[in-house]
Formats: structure tokens, C-alpha cells, sequence
């Protein structure tokens, strides 16, 4: 990601925390994680995140999302060899609107499209659509996916420890670790 | 507690989340938890709270305080019939002021004081000042207690389990859970 796109996509997450009135240091606005999945195309597949807290036990994010961007779809499956039994998370809404797609009985019409061209790699169409003050809590080892209203959206994520560096996205071209030149 | 005092309290931490801007469902706010602590003092020595999710693997709430109320010493202490280390916790503050005390180096002029009378039962005087963005991380088996500021306090809490029927608490009085009559 060139470091002009980041700097725009930090501005834009922080003007989307400030509508959701959420309180952050300097420290955690300096270092908003800008996520592009290696995909190249931010304004469609992206998610901006700050980790309050990821220890071994327990972990806490605040995300945010342009209006109708997706994180492409992905599952936390077990890590053996940690004793880890896989991810469990809490996406909670704070601000606009998430429509959350998972493993499950799948929408006959869905609400939200994946991103034009990406269609193979989304997979899973049971939907959920979070509203402030709503949640929903996916289990280890389930795909999901998920996409911003035409406000984006502003979630809280409460789970078991992240690895990000181990999920596993369907898309074989996603890269999760951002890298900004 | 008598059921007007709760009711009272309950719209007290309705009108601080809607302060801080808390998004919150109908049945959440129907069902805000509110702990005297057995204490029968409200005013002084309480806690609103809200609890998100509490699995066998996580948790995430949301507390509220009024002005100059205080959550006596306690501590979370592992549980070894259930295998269970004892709750890792992060206090982070949404709204007003929080001040937390736990085990270690004592402050020398702390910023708050104890419930008067209620001396006896607050042994900790490491003093961290929590404003809205800033959070602390208190580890199993620390002894902890907190007062909000002149505004009240709202603050998220992301930790491992919670078992709150087993917090120990130093005041033999304090009776964890509440009991609206």
C-alpha cells in the first residue's frame, strides 16, 4: 500500500471513530492499521483497526469500514500447535451498519454483493445485519465475511487471542499482514 | 435492594451510556445489572453494568458509575476445580473519569478516598487515573478498586471469563450478587 493511501485511509478511520464517539490516545490514532488484504483496491476490500488489547488470553479491537467496503471472506481455525483451539469473536455494532455473512442456511437475497470480479471467493451467505447495539458471536472455524452500509460502520470485536498472521481467507491472493511503502 | 432504587438506578445508567454515546438493544436496557454489593449505600459504594458476552473462553462489558461512586476491593482469583487461571481484565474508560487502585507502589497523596467508614476494606493505593481512551490491564489475583470522577464514569471491560459469584472481595460484608426485592 503507498504510504499516501494509508495516510488517507487513517484520516477516514478517524473521522469515522469521531462519529461514533469513540475516545482514543494519540498513540492509538498515530497507529490505525490500515488492512487493503493485499487486494490493491481499498475503497471495495479493506478494514481499518485499532487493537486495544490481544494478549494471550483475550483480545480487543474497535474496526472501522468505508460505506460498502467488505473484509473478504475468512475463518480462525485451531492452531494445534499453540494448544489453540481457534478464534471465537463478538462483532458488535457501534456506528452505521455491518452486514455479517456466515456459515449457515444461506439468504435467498442476499443484501450485499461481494466485490465485483472477487464473486468465486465468497462462499458463504447466511446473513446477519448488525445495527448499533447488536451483536453476534462466531464460533472458531467458521467462514465469514463481512460488508459496510453507505455510512461504513464502526464495530467493537471482543474474542479469544488474534492471530491474524493464521486466518484463512478463501481468496489465495489475500496477504493480511499490511505493508506500506 | 428495593426495586424503586433499582429502577432509579437503571435510568441513571441509561442517561450515562447515552452520554457516552453507548448504543444499546431494548432487552439490553431492560436488563442492566445493577450491584449494591449488599452494602445497602447505592450512592456511595455501586456499579451499573451491562454484560455484552460472557463465554467459557471471553467477555466484554460495559460499566457505569455515578459521581464519586466506588466498586469496593476485590480480586479474581484462579479456580483450579475449573482449570481456570483467575480473570485477566482491561478497564478501558469511554466516558468521564475513573480512578483505579491496585496492588503496588502506593501513591502518596491519592486522589480519592474510600467510602468513609469503610476504610478498613481498601488495602491498595497504586493510583492509575483512567480518562476517556486510556486503559489498564489488571492481571488474575490483583487486588483492585475504582471510583468514578465528579462526571460518573463509563468503562469497558474486555476479559477472560467472568465468574463474579467467586470475586473476593476484602469487606467480609459485600455480597456480590444483587437481590432486587
Amino acid at each position: 500500500m503507498k504510504k499516501e493511501i494509508y495516510l488517507r485511509a487513517r484520516e477516514r478511520a478517524l473521522a469515522l471513530f469521531q462519529a461514533a464517539h469513540i475516545a482514543l490516545t494519540s498513540e492509538e490514532k498515530d497507529n490505525v492499521e490500515v488492512a487493503d488484504f493485499g487486494l490493491n483496491d481499498f475503497e471495495r476490500t479493506g478494514l481499518m483497526l485499532i487493537t486495544y488489547i490481544n494478549t494471550s488470553r483475550c483480545c480487543a479491537k474497535e474496526m472501522a469500514m468505508l460505506p460498502g467496503q467488505t473484509c473478504p471472506e475468512h475463518c480462525h481455525a485451531p492452531l494445534p500447535a499453540r494448544g489453540y483451539t481457534g478464534k471465537e469473536e463478538t462483532f458488535r455494532c457501534r456506528y452505521g451498519q455491518c452486514t455479517l455473512y456466515v456459515a449457515g442456511e444461506p439468504e435467498k437475497d442476499p443484501a450485499c454483493r461481494p466485490p465485483e470480479g472477487d464473486e468465486a471467493w465468497y462462499t458463504v451467505w447466511h446473513q446477519v445485519v448488525l445495527r448499533p447495539g447488536e451483536q453476534y458471536t462466531i464460533l472458531p472455524n467458521t467462514p465469514h465475511w463481512f460488508q459496510a452500509g453507505p455510512e461504513g460502520a464502526v464495530i467493537s470485536e471482543f474474542s479469544t487471542t488474534s492471530y491474524d498472521e493464521y486466518d484463512i481467507f478463501t481468496d489465495p491472493r489475500v496477504q493480511r499482514a499490511p505493508t506500506v511503502e
